[in-house]
């Protein structure tokens, strides 16, 4: 790690990676938010959330990031931001840091990051008995277009290659499943290896869970926390979301991540507005 | 709410509405940690939560939580503390609000506050099948007792009434379960009722999960994270735990709450470091 100051290593120069550059340091850095990684013109949560995750680590000198909080404060949009960075707590095993994304002087996402090193070699000490998800087999999923139904451009699916498992791909024929609930498999378009700053991505690549409920509208995330717990194996990463309760407006998902060893490698929860296509009540989602 | 500045209300006088008064404002409280709340001399996470939101809060003249997000950056203790706030956004139907508390200078606990207002007399949208969870009844558990097995004090439970599902009580008996599950029932002792910033509270109440794989060492909490879904019933509140992976120190622990009515009214997940009591690693869990 370059350990505050410089600009970022961005060794592979994947588009992930130069997306997610960020300059300056060690209180003060600037980013550009890639128009590359937006579904609607809107960049994605997760690519945000990675964004100023590479900023927290580079500012605190630790190679990966444990535990990312994130709450999503008012619409970002492509183009220049201002990040910054506070240390928190500067520890041999744990560092945090909270990062503050702002554009022309609003603020973005605020995020605390907890970081340290994840371990490559350790084993699980106690797993749950389910284990990986049984996903349909990638070459029987339905492959991301970088448009959705509708014509909404989702530019996203042009760098992150996604395959949706049948299963939960009901909304995309106008017959959405009913449940909170989506399922498929990720990587990196330009064959970029996964670590867990680019798992920050992963966990928000599938499309809402909400769709799946019939429920088409945008779906504002207002806060995204992620564990990471893995360093990925080479390979598709599959992605399991299920959501607990839509109420009011609001409503939860949880995914995890599992490489192609069968470890789980991330595990993220967002909480998250979706409202009916025409909504009835007054209140919006953001203000 | 008092919407900035002033002393806090307390309105029911419940040692929990005591133990988590703010006083200052808007920017700059103070609190005083209480020793009623501790576990081994240690003041409980969700306790901490509930403090700084309640400034948090009041900051942003919101009635309730909807989603909080803590990182615990070194161990607080029982005693006077400094609350810095500061709004990040203030909305109609959203705002949000970052609290550091302090003890002599140094940071313990960071949180970001998303709050809002839990309409009543919504009814859930769509909700998982699985309803509420399958607990012993109230009159088979096991009372919880302000001091642990090896005579450590929990004074936590002389303000928390709590029953421990025998399912998950081996550990007390010196035969830990196996699984990082965790299951009871809760309330507050002096009868306050719950309401979305005791809930805070409730989510951490029950002894960590790590307990049943054996792991009787403490459990420091890295991140806690709270989604507030619903304002609960009067009566016992119904708490399940569980985690997924125990790996390399580190765990991941669930929580829902669900209230006397058979409604989910609180979703948390922490990460936590837990060890071997003889620890053969050289790495600690905090710095």
């Amino acid at each position: 790690m370059a350990g505050g100051g410089q600009r970022t290593e961005t060794a592979s120069g994947s588009s992930f990676d130069l997306a997610t550059a960020v300059r300056g340091g060690p209180e003060r850095w600037t980013a550009e938010v890639d128009p590359g990684w937006t579904v609607a013109g809107r960049p994605n949560g997760g690519y945000l959330l990675a964004l100023v995750t590479r900023a927290a680590l580079e500012a605190v000198g630790q190679p990966h990031p444990l535990a990312v909080s994130g709450h999503f404060l008012s619409p970002a949009e492509p183009g220049p931001a201002a990040l910054a960075v506070r240390v928190l707590r500067a520890g041999r095993s744990l560092s945090t840091a909270r990062v503050t994304l702002a554009q022309e002087g609003a603020a973005r996402l605020e995020a605390l990051v907890t970081a340290g090193r994840v371990d490559p070699d350790v084993d699980p000490g106690w797993r749950r008995a389910t284990g990986p998800p049984d996903l349909t087999p990638v070459e029987d999923c339905l492959p991301g277009r970088p448009e959705l139904p509708g014509g909404v451009p989702a530019r996203l699916l042009s760098h992150l290659d996604l395959r949706l498992d049948p299963a939960t791909a009901g909304w995309l024929a106008g017959r959405p499943g009913g449940r909170l609930e989506m399922r498929g498999w990720v990587r990196f378009a330009d064959g970029r290896a996964a670590d867990p700053l680019a798992l920050l991505q992963v966990v928000d690549a599938l499309p809402p869970a909400s769709f799946e409920l019939g429920l088409a509208s945008w779906a504002p995330t207002v806060e995204l926390t992620v564990y990471l717990r893995g360093l990925p194996a080479p390979g598709w990463l599959a992605c399991v979301v299920a959501g607990q309760l839509w109420q009011g407006g609001w409503f939860d998902e949880q995914a995890e991540v599992w490489d192609s060893a069968g470890r789980l490698v991330a595990q993220s929860r967002q909480f998250a507005g979706a409202r009916p296509a025409a909504p009835a009540g007054d209140a919006e989602p953001t203000p």
